[in-house]
């Protein structure tokens, strides 16, 4: 019998792995009308567990990101809100007692003051119902079974070059049938912490060891293996809807609420509970999840504590952290989320660690790709996500072992107090929050002129803020103007144009941007899928006349906003004096993932050209 | 051939009319679970045109709509925002100029301080999605063809008698099986204003002429024949996104910004524009779309104005105000809508009167149909309802008499100054927003404790506030806690808990209501059904214990709430002061459409045993 051929097949983008990096990355890329793939070896979604915390700046940019439902609204319908943390310590009468409650999020300029928690599955069915609604499926289960990266020189150098070679397994197709080899232009890996992507590359993963339980628990100190129970509670304790750090003389317990009346706990276990006494491993056989149950009971004494039905998830898990020695690949296969590093759960990290990932990379991708900008753009995915996901390490080390410890008390004079861990959990508020992330400069960061909008930190996310529009005085959030639609966001700050010298100033940079050799007019009528220009004017709606703005800077009627409060004058007003701009204006720009790019003054456009220049191709 | 048989069906409610006001009946009855059915002699929902005004009041009812999606949501999203007002009067040089602007609603209670504009078929389409989510659709083509009320007295006082006999006409089925006999509990003529149901009852109109374009228009003074146009202009008018009054020296115009890009105008016309010389008539063959525009253009003077592409829609109209005599008969077939109420457009009432009217009536017929309310609750719709439509159009003709007069000059000088029209514009607020509505006492109208919540009008609808979730500190909007679901909704203010002798009020209360005799008790399993209670406690969140609260007053954990702010310290508290309530605490009993049935003391339970015996059935 002849051996049939090979199906082959071209993409410009192949995503590996559908869990929340994966399905965040192909969203972004087919919303942006990019030709992509995603395959996964799993031949469902995950049904029930794992991660399940969504952080306050996760929620922004699933806000900002467009289909045709808001992907946050949805989160935020079926979620649960984590408002308040609570700490219980040993009570002098045996048991535990309250000693205090304090906000979960500690940052201030959250839009959203809170965690949202939900189940993995529900996360990512809201990516897979946009995908659907975009004629996108997940095709699955499929397994990579080689990867080969072009060592032609001249095709790594030609962003169009289908430099990568993927041979995958349809393990459901008929035998003959079931491989397939793609051409892609570029591959994310998002495979999960046994990264299969990650082992073609060779990249090796940094630090201590890794936790995914049950197959890789071993050894380690025991004080760090956890359990994890998910269930709905029948209780008389008064926090169990409030995030809960429980610290007991017979361990240390976490309480997180879940959607509906679910909740998660995570527990602490010990030797006795976890280890097998003549071999000295960690035996999974030795748990189950009624122990876990049995020794969260006697955490929570003199509260009663039982699951209403059946235990809806278990396991059981040792504290690790890693990061990738690379995340990178010639700028043409990328790994992301759990691929790259991986953490404790208990800080609520991965999940929004992972895609946040990919949101940093699809507009990458997409504006390489549409050649508006040179393949180096790509450097940066690896520059600016690989320093998270170290800051985020270390920061979790410091967290999980503050949990881990025992109170502090004559028997345990190195344990640790509650006011050490309220403190704790204070000071790590912008990490848990995300809120905090800060892109260190680069040919996309440029801090130069932060002196022109001082409180609007440069490689920060924008700041929320209420702003009026001037055409019908409706507020708006600014978020909510700046989607993650792939373009870069120009504000110009026009300062007050009712003043001639101020007028002068917006007319020359007009006169500029209208040229077709600057960096929006070389664009010709592509200009508005490249940029979103608004401007933002110091006048009051009641006399603002909006048609006064140049065209160039209104594009549509809509474009034009104010430094004003509403009709109630409940909301807006005080953009100039958040982000610490002056009178006389100033010109942001905003990536299309949300973060400022650059500042610069009214009047020195040069300082844009050069910006843009810098990773914009020759053109 | 044998003549077959007709078909023959029984209904608990059959609805006829699928306009904004049998949508909303329709889909609040089958979100209830009650039997019904509705019809429309329409082939399809209205395309273009029509109403087009959502008042704030009516986005908060809408809030409230309980289906798989907000029904606001989707009006939200899809509609456009009028938030500002603008005043343009004769210019000292010719043509128009602005006088000024002012917020489009002056209701400062109002949670939507807005209105929405959308197009009628675009708001219907919400209705229709939400019957379709629950396995309903609109039968039509459907025309009835005669409707019988018993004449048995024992049937009509049996509120589960089937004491309605309507026939109706399945256009589109082939002939001989056309027709079906329709055996219904209640009818609900939600069918326009030339209502067939109106006329089978034989309700008279009362009032002015009607002006149901183009039909009806046939005379009456030229001054209040206007004609309206939907479109997307062309304009350099830099008041083009907010509402407009314009007087012009060459008549008056209105402007409603629109969905999208699109705008309506309301065009005053002249005799000259519309009347037949010799008839005297108004002759609709007179006008067309570009005459329309043509008018309009000089009002607009110096700005230009035209249309982008094809005008979308327009008709012309003749103001008239009318209201029928009754809006039930023996409390079994009802109208609603403009079958029982006809005003101009331009004050944007129409389809929210009628919205309103079928909300205030899907509880009641849910009540009686349910066994729990005595069938006499049905009488309290004409009483609450009719007077609402008497006032609207009382408010009605004044509203639209100043604008369609001239402006003041010195050839005329009983015109309306611009000073007049802003401080009318300004003093209808409570009208134009809806939140005025205010039910007069009757069984289910019970002000006589006033005192107890002296700021929280009995009649009035329950006012928005922000209040914080015990188990979690988690904000809430109290008025998305009390959804149209058909259930009275108990609020107890408990005052301080931690104070012995209010604890020992609020312990009584909770005692009588757990007997089996009490308003609640009475229901046993059911009484979840009936009601929702919550608590609300005057405790911070910081130290509240929220199952120290009795059981009967938290079915669920959710179901105590604080005074007190979020823990951004920025939304929440003064819910007991804005209601007007004491530390001493109050029980507010808000009905299922959302309006304040009754206020009583916390230790005076009788008040509610009284107010409840007064409407629900005998047990």
């Amino acid at each position: 019998m002849p051996v049939p051929a090979m199906k082959e097949s071209d993409v410009d983008v192949l995503v590996i792995g559908a869990g929340p990096a994966g399905l965040m990355c192909a969203q972004g890329l087919a919303r942006a009308g990019v030709n992509v793939r995603i395959v996964d070896k799993r031949p469902g979604k995950v049904a029930a567990g794992q991660a399940d915390g969504i952080q306050p700046r996760t929620i922004e940019v699933l806000q900002v990101g467009i289909c045709s439902y808001g992907l946050a609204e949805r989160l935020l319908k079926e979620g649960n809100q984590m408002h308040m943390a609570a700490f219980y310590d040993p009570s002098p009468e045996g048991g535990i007692h309250r000693t205090g409650r304090t906000p979960d999020i500690n940052a201030p300029t959250a839009r959203f003051p809170f965690e949202v928690t939900l189940h993995q599955g529900a996360i990512e069915s809201i990516f897979l119902d946009c995908l659907r609604s975009m004629g996108h499926e997940v095709e699955r289960p499929v397994v990579p079974e080689s990867l080969e990266i072009s060592d032609n020189r001249d095709a790594l150098k030609d962003p169009q070059a289908r430099a990568v070679k993927v041979v995958l397994k349809h393990v459901d197709a008929p035998e003959g049938k079931d491989t397939e080899v793609v051409h892609a232009k570029y591959v994310v890996g998002a495979d999960g912490a046994h990264s299969w992507v990650r082992k073609q590359l060779g990249f090796a993963m940094e630090g201590e060891q890794t936790g995914t339980a049950p197959a890789s628990l071993s050894d380690g100190p025991a004080d760090y293996v956890w359990g994890v129970v998910d269930m709905i509670p029948d209780t008389d304790f008064p926090d169990i809807r409030n995030r809960c750090a429980i610290h007991s003389n017979n361990g240390s317990c976490m309480v997180i609420p879940r959607e509906g009346d679910v909740v998660r706990l995570y527990i602490q276990l010990t030797d006795e509970d976890v280890r097998d006494v003549t071999t000295g491993r960690v035996d999974t056989q030795k748990c189950s999840a009624e122990k876990l149950l049995e020794v969260a009971k006697k955490s929570f004494h003199p509260y009663r504590i039982k699951a209403k039905g059946d235990i809806l998830w278990w396991t059981i898990y040792i504290i690790g952290q890693r990061v990738a020695s690379k995340f990178s690949a010639h700028e043409r296969v990328f790994i992301a989320g759990d691929a790259c590093h991986t953490h404790s759960p208990k800080a609520g990290q991965g999940m929004n660690a992972s895609m946040n990932d990919t949101h940093n990379l699809i507009w990458k991708l997409t504006h390489v790709l549409r050649g508006w900008a040179d393949i180096s753009l790509l450097k940066t995915y690896e520059l600016e996500r690989r320093k998270y996901a170290q800051d985020l390490i270390a920061f979790d080390k410091e967290f999980a072992s503050l949990f881990s410890k025992k109170p502090k008390s004559e028997e345990n004079p190195d344990g640790v107090t509650q006011e050490e861990f309220v403190e704790a959990f204070r000071t790590f508020g912008g990490f848990t929050s995300g809120i905090g992330i800060h892109y260190a400069p680069s040919t996309i960061v440029d801090a130069a002129h932060q002196a022109s909008a001082s409180k609007l930190i440069i490689g920060q996310r924008v700041l929320p803020q209420t702003v009026i529009r001037a055409a019908d005085a409706r507020p708006y959030e600014l978020q909510d103007l700046l989607p993650a639609d792939t373009r870069f966001k120009l504000l110009v700050f026009t300062g007050d144009i009712g003043a001639p010298e101020q007028k002068r100033k917006v007319d020359e940079l007009a006169k500029h941007l209208e040229r077709k050799e600057s960096f929006l007019g070389r664009f010709g009528e592509q200009k508005n899928d490249v940029f979103d220009v608004f401007a933002v004017c110091l006048s009051r709606k009641e006399d603002v006349v909006y048609t006064d703005v140049p065209e160039v800077f209104r594009p549509h009627w809509s474009k034009v906003l104010l430094d004003d409060v509403d009709t109630t004058g409940k909301v807006g007003a005080g953009v100039y004096e958040k982000f610490g701009i002056g009178s006389e204006g100033a010109i942001v720009v905003v990536r299309p993932d949300g973060y400022v790019g650059i500042v610069a003054p009214l009047d020195d456009v040069s300082v844009l050209e050069s910006y843009f220049a810098g990773f914009f191709a020759k053109s």
